[in-house]
């Protein structure tokens, strides 16, 4: 803090070149006062554009547009998890239409680290706006493993990056910076355009003792800070968290502990499935305990055989077995590492807690070890889990095994001191975790109308001498149901919703053409409203209701088939609310007859 | 623990009178090794069953049948709130059919505290027995007004009973004894039987600096456990939290520096309706700042007014105003204490933070405090509620301005080492926290079986020779949904998920009857499954299908409608799902015409 920013002077208009000599004082002053502050170079000229295309006001779905001139970079193309309100969506993705009607300026996908919310849109977009994806190798290869599910793989380009590597995309240029996070080969990008850098940190931590390679490069965010970035768009997912997140590797020592006190049973981890460094430092500590390790569950198995055969797990040769060789070993001797730690319920874990497993069943004393914490929305899921395994008769370890991928307060701060941006852009974040991080940013020392809080959409035109919010793009999530991305809308929503607190009561009849004589029926069906069994009273009776309403339509002479099925609807649902205080969804049909 | 038994034998087979004299021995040296334990008086006789019908394996639904020949006694009548996979449902009230096959015997309800997961049930269950119910003046005032709700304020029995007194219920004598926790007049049961004395702690903490009246009644605890208690039924809430709960009164020192800080700006404090404690507290501080109070939100106005009716409420007078007179004081001089704590959709703050509060609009710097702990599985519609109120300008407090209601291990132990119990029966919590509980009183000296790990439904038969669970009887909760209790089963709740999922496509026609000509359609109708607008070729091509498969069974000349139905429905899922992906519920109808 010792170089932090004398306080900006609240009255200089920022973001308009000043006109007059007065205001030219000013912004002078300005300039002189940021003492480690850049100067524009001659060269830097022309505005670039920002543009968050989602994952702000929101958590996932992160895609960043970047755009100088006739070129366009993007950054991630993540999805997002439904939220409750959406049963039976399956993902939401970003609406790319800017990318679209902007196609011929799209140069690539430049990806920061292989999660899903920062690479689980890629076969969806990559269908609509088909340019190269850009990475490090692990990314590529998890991105690869997930495109060829798609059947893409011969359809789309990639290219590995190495850290320190530029890669040039038109007119831009961006670099891969090493930092650290949950997942191996995460990266920042310096995005280099004529008008400055802009610095995009991905999801990031500082961790000085990883378990995997070195830790976060911190010398060159100095250094390109120190030639001058004219942008810092910085992770907030933790922002609201003081202090600094704890290394990867104090986990380990809790797992050792663990594993000595459970020396007589069998040892069942859950943790995220793409947590490389995580399996990495169990399977350390079954070797050194010389437990056997099975793998199990689909996505971790999937990701650990990419992450073994990349290099970035030591394992020793026989440590790994297959799940059909289990009885072979006693349980002292063997250590499971599961998908299933959130309780989602076609997981490993969750299979095993509710018995139906078909080759793991829990035993009595099996320790069992949840290596994360509830991602909000969760708990209840997990702790039914936990219920289900005290109730076969295991040992759910209480330790804390997990520490966080993301920067806290204290990291967010280093970064902003060896980059001393001109502007902060935070991303990843709702409301609240992008509004405390512009609070932060002005601590560090940049201007109140310097430090955005933007919402996805949002365009930013950015050059050293002006920054501002210059419009607006579509960017609400597209709701994926099944082969469907977006065509599902809110009335399709309101109904799903509808029909799974009310159910749902099928009126049929049939009429002759043109009159309002009833040739058939009315028949009615019912889901998901009563017990048919037990309702055969309320069900018949409802019938008669429907009758009383024909005989009057009858001797009114109306035949107007929405009229008639209206007043179905209407006196129906008088009539079930009277005896049930229910209010199913009314579906009348009236079939018509020559 | 200066008092704690020695290890109980082992091989003491607990739970059989001794036949022989080598047993008997054993017998008597257990009893002494007990040094404080109690020796059976020569006048306790006969057995009394403890059958929880509720509140254990789950949270909520407390209701706990304690029987002694001809008398049943049942403490607490709550409801559970439904899980996620209960659409549509309003809560889940204990199946009383133990009770209502045994209706001669039940000679009341005793009720220790007016929270809904302990007397929520009554409006139902009175229906079925209807029986007096016993508890503290502000239980039974909240119970009445929840009668009253329901029109059966005429038809049911309340009587008041006061801290120290005791109420005979046939063969049982139930003694009322002072206890702390979120809400005021909170009782534990001394409940006295010929076969011994059964303390009930209902939800309690130890609080020794109450707000209101005095702290838990440990001398009669003491008193109680020094004459002999058969059995301990205590509250597991917070069993898995070390220590001590906090008092109550540190929350009025949060508050009181929260109100120094927020000086210039209106202060909203949304909590739960039902803690007058806390509503105190803050009245308290606002009266010392000279703020006008306003409660709002119906539920919190509604126990608040019965609260201060009865006394428990210190308020000057003209402290609180109406909300309709809120424009005529400046944000400085008010404060609103609302519901909606939880982020509970149609609640106060949720409404005011959703910018559709009829008079309650945020006001930039108004000060949010949530005076509350989120409720498992609110955590997302919290946040929902805290990123709404931020992007309105609030600043939404971060202190910590709540405690629990419920004793950490430190407290439980307390009531422990004061009952000395010859039984433990854990109640109040989920699986996990009844197994560590029983562990807590195992370390507390209570032997291994003798300390229960009982489920919902399970029937204990206790004497101070003999303690086994001895039967089980129905108790699984019944389902409530408008006016039914009961009637929706599992077979509603998976259409109602499946409709929620998929939506629902219903194919009608009309045939000759006796024949398979096809009269009239097929028509197709579809909710919550796809965008029809959007989709009529798809639903255009859907109706070919379905003819297609009418022409098939026409040639093939089957005529049977449950055939006919099955084979449209397994066509039209075959083309939907490669069309789609989608799995919607398909319903069809066939009318038969003359």
């Amino acid at each position: 803090m010792a170089e932090r920013n004398k306080k900006p002077m609240s009255k200089v208009e920022v973001g308009k070149l000043p006109a007059v000599s007065r205001k030219t004082s000013k912004f002078t002053r300005e300039l002189k006062s940021r003492r480690n502050a850049y100067t524009p170079p001659e060269q830097e000229t022309g505005k670039v554009k920002i543009i968050p295309l989602g994952g702000l006001g929101l958590i996932g779905m992160n895609i960043t547009v970047i755009e100088y001139a006739d070129s366009i970079v993007v950054v991630d193309c993540g999805m997002a998890f439904p939220e409750d309100d959406m049963p039976g969506i399956d993902c939401v993705v970003p609406d790319v239409t800017y990318l679209i009607e902007n196609k011929e300026k799209v140069k690539g996908f430049v990806i920061t680290h292989g999660h899903e919310d920062h690479i689980g849109a890629l076969p969806y977009i990559l269908k609509e706006v088909n340019v190269p994806v850009y990475a490090t190798r692990l990314t590529i290869a998890i991105i690869e493993s997930k495109l060829a599910e798609h059947e893409m793989l011969k359809t789309t380009r990639r290219r590995v990056v190495r850290y320190g590597q530029t890669v040039t995309l038109g007119d831009i240029k961006v670099e891969f910076i090493r930092t650290n996070h949950s997942i191996v080969d995460a990266a920042a990008l310096a995005i280099h355009t004529p008008a400055g850098t802009i610095v995009h940190t991905g999801d990031f931590k500082v961790d000085y003792t990883p378990v995997f390679g070195d830790p976060i490069d911190l010398q060159r965010f100095g250094e390109i800070g120190r030639k001058g970035v004219l942008a810092l768009l910085c992770d907030s997912t933790n922002i609201l968290r003081p202090g600094f997140t704890s290394s990867e590797r104090t986990v380990g020592r809790t797992f050792d502990q663990i594993f000595q006190e459970n020396i007589h049973h069998r040892i069942i981890v859950a943790t995220f499935a793409s947590n490389v460094d995580r399996v990495q430092q169990i399977i350390t500590c079954a070797e050194k305990y010389h437990r056997k390790v099975i793998i199990e569950g689909r996505s971790m198995v999937n990701i650990i055989t990419i992450a073994k055969e990349l290099g970035y797990l030591t394992i020793q040769d026989g440590t790994l077995i297959g799940i059909e060789d289990m009885n072979k070993y006693t349980d002292e001797q063997l250590v499971l590492i599961t998908t299933g730690s959130q309780g989602e319920e076609m997981a490993a874990l969750s299979r095993i807690a509710a018995a139906v497993h078909r080759k793991v069943s829990i035993h009595p004393g099996d320790a069992i070890v949840f290596s994360s914490s509830p991602i909000p929305g969760n708990e209840k899921s997990i702790t039914k889990v936990i219920n289900e395994l005290y109730e076969l008769g295991a040992n759910v370890v209480l330790q804390d095994t997990h520490v966080s991928g993301h920067a806290c307060q204290e990291e967010v701060k280093l970064i902003y001191a060896l980059t001393k941006p001109r502007y902060a852009v935070p991303v990843h974040g709702e409301y609240r975790h992008l509004l405390r991080h512009k609070q932060l940013a002005e601590e560090m020392g940049i201007p109140k109308d310097r430090a955005f809080l933007l919402s996805s959409g949002d365009v930013v035109e950015l050059s050293f001498a002006e920054g501002k919010v210059a419009g607006h793009v579509p960017a609400f999530g597209r709701m994926v149901d099944g082969l469907g991305v977006g065509d599902i809308g809110n009335a399709v929503l309101h109904d799903r919703q509808k029909l799974s607190e009310n159910g749902l009561v099928t009126v049929v009849l049939a009429m002759y053409t043109g009159t309002n004589e009833v040739v058939s029926g009315p028949e009615m069906i019912s889901r998901g409203f009563v017990y048919v069994k037990e309702s055969e009273e309320l069900l018949g009776e409802a019938v008669h209701v429907v009758e009383t309403t024909l005989a009057r339509i009858k001797s009114r002479g109306t035949i107007d088939r929405g009229k008639i099925r209206g007043e179905i609807r209407d006196d129906l649902a008088d009539y079930i609310w009277k005896q049930t205080h229910r209010t199913p969804m009314i579906l009348p049909v009236i079939m018509d007859v020559d």
